[in-house]
C-alpha cells in the first residue's frame, strides 16, 4: 500500500502525473531514481559508502536515515513504469501529529567542480535567501495544531528574511504558530532538555568539528517532534551533493550548524527568562 | 625614529615612493590613512567602536592589537606630506627573531552590501585560492632561522594549494623550514601546550560560537613566535571590512577558524605520535 508521504515539507512531491517519493506505512520511505538523474545516482553512492564506513561512530549514524538499498517499484504517478527507488527509513513513521522543519545547512550550496551554470544558479539563490547571511535557510515546515496543521506556502518560505527565520523558529515550537505572538509553549520540551533538539545539534556539531570524511552541500537538518512536544528528533537528509572530505573538515556545514544552534539556544534563554520566575515560585 | 616594519609578511608595504605602515621601535605600529581611503576610515571606525564596547570580554580583547587613536605623521615615502595614521600596537615588538604567519580567515572575503565588482573580484580570488576549500588562506609568512630567515615569495604564497598549506603549517614550526621534510621540531612548543597557538585558537573559537557583535571579512589571524619557539601568540589583524553582527554569529569566520584548528591539531597529533615513544623511553 504505497502512497505519497503525508507530511513532506520540502523537495519534489508526488502528485497527479508527477513522480515523487512514497511511503509504505510500515517505516519505509522510497525515493525514485529517474533515468539520467545524476543527483539520485550520487545519493545512492553516498548512502552505500556511508553505511559501510567503519569510521562513522554509531551515535552519529543515528542522525542519518537507515538505508535499505534500492528497489524496483511502480512510480507514484500511477503509470505502469517501474523505476528503481532508494529505500530509506520513513523518519516520521509512528508520529500521530508530526511537526516538521527542513533546514538546509551551509552558507553555500554549490559544491566543488559543479558546472558554472549550476554554481551561478546556487549562488544567486544563496544570496537571495538567508543562506549567505545566516549560514542556513528554512526550506519548508509544518506545525501540528489541534485544528489541523499550519503549513506556510512554499513561495512564502522561499522569501523568508533573517527576521522571518527568527520568528519561524519560535512559531515552530508554539501552540499558536499562526499568530503574531507565538507562545513558544513547547520550546523547552522540544528544543531544551538533555534529549532535545539543542542537545542533538550540539552532538552533531562535535562530530563536524572533527570529521573530515564527508562534505555535505545542500544537505538539510530535519527537525521533527510529535504532538505535545514529544519525540524531538534531528536527522540529516538529502545527500545528492555529499562529497568526500579529503582530510578537510566541512567548515561550510559546521559554520551554518553553529549559527542555527545559536538561534535555538537564544529562544531557550528567552523563554526560560520569561517562564523562569513563575516556575520557581518567586513571582 | 619611524621606519618600515622589518617583519611584515602581508599587506601594503612601505618602500621607495610608496606609502606603507611604520613602526617606532618602542611598541607602536602606524598605518597610513590615505585621503578617500574608505577601508582606512572603516578600520578606524571598527577600532573606535570595538575598543569602547563593554560587551567584549577582556580575555578576548587581548587578541586584538591595542588602539591608540590616530596621529598626523610624515608618510613613509619621505615626501613632505602629512597623513593621519592609525596608531596600533606593534605586535612584533620585543621579538628578537620573529617567525610570523598571516592567515586570512573565512570561506568568503566579500562582505554584505559590497559592490558587484568588489564581490566578483573577491569571489574569483576565493575560488582560486584555498579560501573556498579550506575556509582560510595563508597570505604570507616568514620563519626565523639561524642563518637568516625563510620567507616564501608573495607570488608563490598566492598560489598555495591545499597540499601546500598542509606543508607550510609544518614548515612554520620547523628548524629546517626550507627543506622538503620539515622536522616540526618546534611544533609542540609553538602549537601545543596550555598557552600555545592551539589553545589560543580554541579560546577565540569559544567566543566566536557565541558573539554576535561583529562579523570579520578579510580579517587575518596573525600567528607569531620568537626564536626558540618562545612567546607563541595569536592576534587578529585587518578590520577594514569588520561589520556589525546584527545578532547573527560570524559563521564564516568561525567555520574557517575551526578548519585551521583541525590542521594545527593534526600536526600536533602527528608529531606527538612520532616523538612520543622515544620520549616515553619505550623504543
Amino acid at each position: 500500500m504505497l502512497k505519497p508521504p503525508e507530511h513532506q515539507v520540502a523537495g519534489h512531491e508526488a502528485g497527479a502525473g508527477k513522480v515523487g517519493p512514497l511511503v509504505d506505512g510500515s517505516g519505509h520511505f522510497y525515493k525514485p531514481l529517474q533515468p539520467g538523474d545524476e543527483r539520485g545516482a550520487q545519493e545512492v553512492a553516498f548512502y552505500t559508502s556511508f553505511s559501510s564506513d567503519p569510521r562513522v561512530p554509531s551515535s552519529i549514524r543515528s542522525f542519518f536515515p537507515s538505508f535499505g538499498g534500492t528497489q524496483l517499484l511502480r512510480t507514484s504517478d500511477s503509470s505502469d513504469v517501474l523505476l528503481p527507488h532508494l529505500v530509506l527509513e520513513d523518519l516520521l513513521h509512528g508520529y500521530s501529529g508530526p511537526s516538521v522543519m527542513d533546514v538546509k545547512i551551509g552558507a553555500r550550496t554549490w559544491y566543488p567542480r559543479a558546472s558554472e551554470s549550476y554554481f551561478a544558479k546556487c549562488l544567486k539563490k544563496d544570496r537571495e535567501s538567508t543562506t549567505v547571511p545566516l549560514g542556513f535557510r528554512i526550506s519548508g515546515l509544518q506545525v501540528h495544531q489541534e485544528s489541523g496543521r499550519w503549513k506556510p506556502d512554499r513561495n512564502k518560505v522561499r522569501k523568508y528574511t533573517v527576521t522571518d527565520v527568527r520568528q519561524v523558529l519560535r512559531q515552530f515550537v508554539s501552540k499558536n504558530p499562526d499568530e503574531t505572538h507565538p507562545d513558544c509553549a513547547l520550546a523547552s520540551l522540544v528544543y531544551g532538555g538533555s534529549n532535545g533538539i539543542l542537545a542533538q545539534l550540539l552532538e552533531l556539531k562535535s562530530w563536524f568539528e572533527d570529521q573530515t570524511l564527508f562534505h555535505f552541500y545542500s544537505t538539510s537538518v530535519l527537525i521533527s517532534y510529535d504532538k505535545g512536544g514529544m519525540g524531538a528528533r534531528v536527522k540529516l537528509v538529502d545527500f545528492a551533493h555529499a562529497m568526500e572530505g579529503e582530510g578537510i573538515i566541512d567548515h561550510n556545514f559546521l559554520g551554518g550548524l553553529c549559527s542555527l544552534i545559536k538561534f535555538v539556544s537564544e529562544i531557550l534563554t528567552d523563554t526560560e527568562a520569561e517562564v523562569g520566575p513563575a516556575n520557581n515560585g518567586i513571582v
